[in-house]
């Protein structure tokens, strides 16, 4: 996608052939601004940062840093202990590891001597495949989007919740690639862009990023969402999932779930948007069994934005003294979702709905 | 209730007996401010621009904006003026039109003459009548808090959304009325504070004024109320309401029907408290009849907090040139409700269940 007009990913090969680039999505949107990732401990500390997130991109930038770790150290142990630095980054997105379980079956293969190529090969070819995954999940997608503009004659007003749009991917994004499939292909489209506290990445990412690519939104407080369905303005929503159980529970940002029961009490349709890199085979009981990563308080508390005069300051909303809590994911269950959007095309929110699409993997 | 340890209410006429002084509740909890209204138009502007806020203070600011009035223009004219003036602040809290009306049809029956120390002495009955209210609301709130801790052995959870403190009447409050009977009372109580996106009442002023009692409490983004619902941390929610139909709808800030679905969705007690002027016994359908208030775009884009340094700034945190919307009240229908906490006890959320408890008003 498109940022001032010029197509870009969200990651990178340096010019040097082994560093890594990618946009530091901390400083959005207040300033477009890539960062350099040249060791493991630079990756682990991006995606721990949040310089880099989203499910999809977190598993290819954890592919970049195991390649980074290889030049590193590339025995078996040094490929075991980057594994374990990356794996212990983020704990609720299932992407991060089977990324790394994926890159270090490829890379045990290969002589010591090889393992450096091999893992750029490999982190390379993994960023290719999400750009494809993504662009056919908005293919599907776009469906649903078509057929409500034919049902209604009029804009379609979809719901987002969080950013799972092209910067938490390689490219095109996984919930927002409908969108941009939708509107090239001249669909009108409008997105109710919630804002997603604490951390704001639907007024900071998902607002810059539909700007950029010139698509009508609109950014709401999450509280909002419940009101504009009670009135008839959201005609389906569709969101990202950091990990899907093989029963259709979706575990995605915090505040997911709240969206989900407002949408079925108003029969408006509700659609996660995942590849099936996201889907966790092993569990069936999302509430119970996913790890809700618990974040600092100072997220709640505080807030970055640009001052009047330009200077982007940090300042603090709550009540002095006053302790917060921040759980940053929720899991949606299976029976309020209405399909998932996948790379192989939309599955019913179930164990046999994924398996009518995926019976080739793990059940 | 206490500010730094001393018992305070937000409104109080000032010591030359004309003017009213306010807390200006637009600058907690960074700094404990008063403002003095010493016109029609101070009181009026104090309403729009939320120096006073919830309600029921609504309600008796509009009552001694009346008695400000009358000292300008004792006339019917000038009475009926200043009742428009005031009526057109904020469309949807219904105690203000009721305060008004009492006040209008108390204030045409004296002479000119009188009608300056009739409203004078009427704001001080309403504004007495309120803390008289919110207490009784409290004693009859405090019964299912000592109920839950008595079927639980441990400390009761509580979450509210939005202010409806004592910051939002004269005086105790509305749903937290219950809370601080309850605590004085001895029995464990801790508060999830609901931030209430996008203006903070939540972290600014119900943390603030429970941190003030020393009632623990934990501040959540709007997006967390569910998550905490689905894993047992919340025993029942307690919110207030704008305007509450005759059937039992209630309009209270955005956001309060996602909570009421997920407590619904996971059998958590879900609880308004109101006086019985925030009853319109005009509506039915509380979705489709209640005016909702769309506030500025500004609110959901912008937040203002203290910097490092101490200074109060403004900042932006959304993508520069993407629009908002700011609908700043939802309607939760009846069926959602579990009961409704007044002054005169608790009635299921339904026709029946208030006019079982108000018999004798208007039905």
């Amino acid at each position: 996608m498109n940022i001032h007009g010029r197509p870009t990913r969200t990651i990178w090969l340096a010019e040097d052939g082994a560093g890594v680039e990618v946009i530091d999505q901390t400083r959005l949107p207040h300033a477009v601004a890539t960062v350099r990732l040249a060791s493991l401990a630079d990756a682990a500390e991006a995606i721990r940062s949040m310089i880099v997130r989203g499910a999809p991109l977190i598993g290819v930038t954890a592919a970049y840093g195991l390649a980074l770790a290889m030049r590193e150290d590339a025995s078996e142990d040094g490929l075991r202990r980057a594994v374990e630095t990356l794996a212990a980054t983020r704990p609720t997105a299932v992407n991060l590891r089977w990324a790394l379980d994926r890159m270090a079956a490829a890379l045990l293969a290969p002589d010591v001597n090889d393992r450096v190529a091999a893992a750029y090969r490999m982190a390379a070819t993994m960023a290719d495949e999400d750009v494809a995954t993504c662009r056919a999940i908005g293919e599907h997608g776009a469906s649903l989007i078509r057929e409500a503009h034919e049902r209604t004659g009029r804009t379609v007003n979809v719901l987002t919740h969080c950013n799972a749009g092209w910067l938490a991917t390689v490219d095109w994004g996984t919930a927002l690639a409908p969108v941009y499939v939708a509107h090239a292909r001249g669909v009108p489209v409008h997105v109710w862009v919630d804002e997603t506290r604490p951390r704001n990445q639907g007024a900071a990412l998902t607002a810059f990023e539909l700007g950029q690519q010139g698509i009508g939104h609109t950014i709401v407080a999450d509280n909002a969402g419940g009101h504009l369905m009670q009135h008839g303005q959201v005609d389906l929503c569709i969101v990202g999932s950091d990990r899907t159980t093989a029963t259709g529970d979706v575990a995605n940002k915090i505040g997911t779930y709240l969206k989900a029961l407002a949408a079925h009490d108003n029969g408006v349709p509700f659609y996660a948007a995942l590849p099936a890199s996201t889907i966790d085979w092993t569990l069936s009981d999302g509430v119970r069994e996913i790890p809700i990563e618990e974040r600092s308080a100072r997220e709640v508390t505080h807030m970055t934005g640009r001052a009047a005069d330009g200077a982007i300051v940090t300042v603090e909303i709550a009540a002095p003294g006053s302790p917060a809590a921040n759980p940053a994911f929720d899991v949606t269950p299976a029976r309020l979702v209405t399909g998932l959007i996948t790379e192989r095309g939309i599955a019913p929110a179930s164990r046999d709905g994924l398996r009518g699409l995926f019976g080739d993997r793990p059940a």
